[in-house]
């Protein structure tokens, strides 16, 4: 699994606070949280404390200046993700996202194969978030075969098929999990796929249950990322045994322990 | 999900114990235990404790006599299931098991027809345990053709992949997730597929974690029966919440309590 950390956000008050007084400390204390539990990716989300790419731009550099690990530029505005690449170092890293719709493909495919950046796109156009199977796979579709006609290769693309909170859209939970499977055969070797996880647990009561729940049955299904908490502890014992089960960890008795080893936590 | 408790087998020592003194105590405290749990079968099974159909009548009518729960008379002896089934009172039961062997289908088949049961096929047949997805799949074929033509229809039939231990056939779990999916495929209804769910956990360290995420991984790609420990509440809970995710229960924030009220926990 490819864990991209979630908690470089402003939609948490520690870091809104962080990007309106330009104090570092937050990000930096997350970002090496999150490095430490082995965090593949680190996400960084500007949200709606600001809408000045300068802030996208110095919390990448914020984040990236304590740790090596590959930052997802997080942003629907594209001046943002733009900074954002710019201020990086030439470390890997994520756009994150694109939709379907054929005018942001455009520029962020190209944007992508510029920065030599992943591409996650979001099973979504411009009618809006997708109600069942075939829209998440039609718009899966779209966002590929752009992808491959402007040269990123199925490797550094993710796709996303929209997670929805299970407390108020609890049949679309099923139709992700079909649109993973569906998605996994676009192509051989498959897109990458990934869901925001904590999507799901909007609103609940049984908040780790229900997202180490979903996340093993997607993982079944051919999900291979996540954006998430990472801090979540139960949640990585849950990856690692899920890794198990699909073969793709080797089992020990210490089989948990290895794989945080592994991962540097 | 069909929840079949496992503990009535004379592989436990209580179990033996009562079986050879005939004493039923041990039998009715795990007969009234799962049945609280929210069992809906109980499997009753002498195993290696005894060669003797009238020890299989007696654990039968021992455990029948205490709770209504219907009952999985589990042997590979065709006298001892003939014994139990005729030991029971016209409740529901299972016939646990047979394998995709033509010898035992012209057997069981029709005893299952006869007696109104319900029938569980070993997806082996008399070459033995199946190493790859391909096997499993004919053999629970071969099951499920002789039991369309024998007279049961699928929504009586249970196919169990056979699972086997993750500590010493890893390769074999993922074989088994895709096989559950490709049974479902057999027939609209699909069969039941049910699994030995405490086989994979053998001489595991973490038990709980291994059977459970198994299981909900399972539960994604088709199963919905479990031979299992229906006294472990997590394992319990963690079904609960993958029917969630399935939109087979109905989400509310107290969703585990409503899950165990609907079984009678």
């Amino acid at each position: 699994m490819i864990l991209i950390g979630e908690r470089i956000n402003a939609g948490f008050k520690d870091i809104a606070a962080a990007i309106r007084g330009k104090d570092p400390t937050a990000v930096e204390k997350w970002a090496r949280l999150q490095a430490e539990q082995g965090a593949d990716y680190l996400d960084v989300n500007i949200g709606a404390a600001s809408r000045d790419p300068a802030d996208m731009a110095w919390l990448v550099k914020t984040t990236a200046a304590v740790v090596p690990t590959k930052i997802s530029v997080d942003s629907t505005k594209i001046e943002a993700v733009q900074a954002g690449l710019e201020a990086l170092d030439g470390r890997g890293c994520l756009i994150n996202s694109t939709t379907a719709d054929p005018e942001k493909l455009e520029k962020l495919v190209p944007l992508a194969v510029k920065h030599d950046a992943s591409l996650l796109g979001l099973a979504m156009d411009e009618r809006g978030s997708p109600q069942n199977v075939e829209r998440r796979v039609e718009n899966a579709a779209m966002v590929f075969m752009a992808a491959i006609e402007g040269g990123l290769p199925p490797e550094r693309l993710f796709i996303d098929p929209i997670l929805m909170p299970i407390k108020f859209m609890q049949d679309q939970a099923p139709h992700v999990l079909e649109a993973i499977e569906q998605i996994t055969h676009l192509s051989d070797p498959s897109p990458h796929i990934s869901v925001g996880l904590s999507n799901i647990a909007s609103k609940v009561t049984e908040r780790g249950q229900i997202v180490r729940t979903f996340l093993i049955m997607a993982m079944g299904r051919g999900l291979d990322a996540a954006i998430c908490n990472v801090m979540d502890d139960e949640l990585i014992t849950a990856i690692a045994t899920a890794e198990l089960m699909l073969n793709q960890e080797i089992y020990s008795d210490s089989y948990e322990r290895a794989f945080r080893a592994r991962r540097g936590l």
